[in-house]
């Protein structure tokens, strides 16, 4: 079946991948801060709601976006611990939260966090923290979810694709495609799978 | 050796047993928003800064608090997630990040988590995230700590003493007392480990 789906970060690194990889059998409706067609902050309630409201019922929901903050441990602040809580996981929630009133019976959400949660780096405190808890909100939001309703979350190693911009932070990590990777996230949205952690590593 | 005890949320349910444990060997400062001779409030960056200038260098700083939003999934918004991540999550990594700092060498930070992290309940979502978040940042921050500085979690099953308010959250949940959780914090503090997560149930 002919799936209709909402990509949010479809413009990124991962997102253009699993874009790329969804259109051969479903619509994906892109969306991001720059996108012509369907703008939308995810740290902005108001503006996921109108989104969601301007594209109407959906099959899917797939977020391959969030921000974390980078940096010493000893030179940290709560401050900038808050910044990956208010982007990658408040914002990744909210879509969650919203979205699920907007999701046909039996649809999906599909939220994305990476390797971090169970091999962390140096500097990555706030990232291993935000993907535990994206990771933790997914595990009970699926007993809960009502109408057949799943949420899944893709977690990747680093990619391949960025690996001029993030090697150095991965050393001995191996790479993934960004390609690679988007095939956990049809199996999310085409399988049965609930509370899932589809790790790519 | 006779160490010197930061412990804060040690009026509350929880932190009364491991207050009487801990004050069997070591020596304990208590606080908390509404302690007399140490308030603090975990949500207020001057408020923490203060307290651990007025107490001066510690061999363990140790939280029993945390306040996270329950209610239905599906009428969960996005703010009330955020109460979780800002009281919860975010007032203990504040404690822990500018706690490190007023450490001795050697010295040990113990954060409070709870069986909703693996084990989630109806209504839980966010107590599940921000368990999963606290354990993540303590996963990920043990490997940076300097001075031998360690940090660990401890997570408790509801407890006894908290049946009459909580029971009916929990069924079929075997409770343990606050004096067997209160072990854990010891053994984080006394022994060696780092990183690790103590489940009490
Ligand atoms: N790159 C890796 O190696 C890797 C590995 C594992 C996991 N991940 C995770 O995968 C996700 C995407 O990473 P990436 O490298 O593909 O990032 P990226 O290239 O920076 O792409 C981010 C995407 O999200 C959009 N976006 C950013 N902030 C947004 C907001 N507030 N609201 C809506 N859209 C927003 C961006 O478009 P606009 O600027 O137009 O908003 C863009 O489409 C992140 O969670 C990252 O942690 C990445
Ligand atoms: N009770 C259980 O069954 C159970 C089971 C597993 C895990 N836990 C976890 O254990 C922790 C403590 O639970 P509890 O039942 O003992 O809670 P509690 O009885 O409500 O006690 C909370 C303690 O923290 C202090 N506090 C609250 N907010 C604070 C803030 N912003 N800054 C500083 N201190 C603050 C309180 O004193 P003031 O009001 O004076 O600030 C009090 O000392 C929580 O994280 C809870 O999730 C509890």
């Amino acid at each position: 079946m002919k799936k209709k789906i909402l990509l949010v970060g479809a413009s990124g690194t991962l997102g253009k991948a699993v874009a790329a990889h969804l259109r051969q059998r479903h619509e994906v409706i892109t969306a991001s801060r720059s996108d012509a067609a369907h703008p939308v902050d995810l740290g902005d309630e108001q503006s996921v709601s109108a989104l969601l409201q301007a594209v109407g019922p959906l099959d899917a929901i797939v977020s391959t976006t969030g921000n974390v903050h980078f940096g010493p441990l000893t030179q940290m602040t709560a401050a900038q611990f808050n910044q990956g809580l208010q982007d990658k996981l408040l914002g990744q929630v909210r879509l969650a939260l919203l979205g699920q009133h907007h999701l046909n019976e039996g649809g999906s959400i599909t939220l994305t966090t990476g390797i971090l949660t169970e091999q962390p780096i140096a500097q990555g405190a706030n990232a291993t923290a935000v993907n535990a808890a994206v990771e933790g909100f997914v595990r009970a939001a699926a007993l809960e979810l009502p109408r057949g309703l799943r949420i899944n979350v893709v977690s990747p190693s680093v990619l391949v694709e960025a690996l001029d911009a993030y090697g150095d932070f991965f050393p001995g990590f191996e790479p993934v495609s960004a390609a690679r990777a988007a095939l956990a996230y049809q199996r999310s949205i085409d399988g049965i799978a609930n509370g899932q952690v589809f790790k790519v590593w």
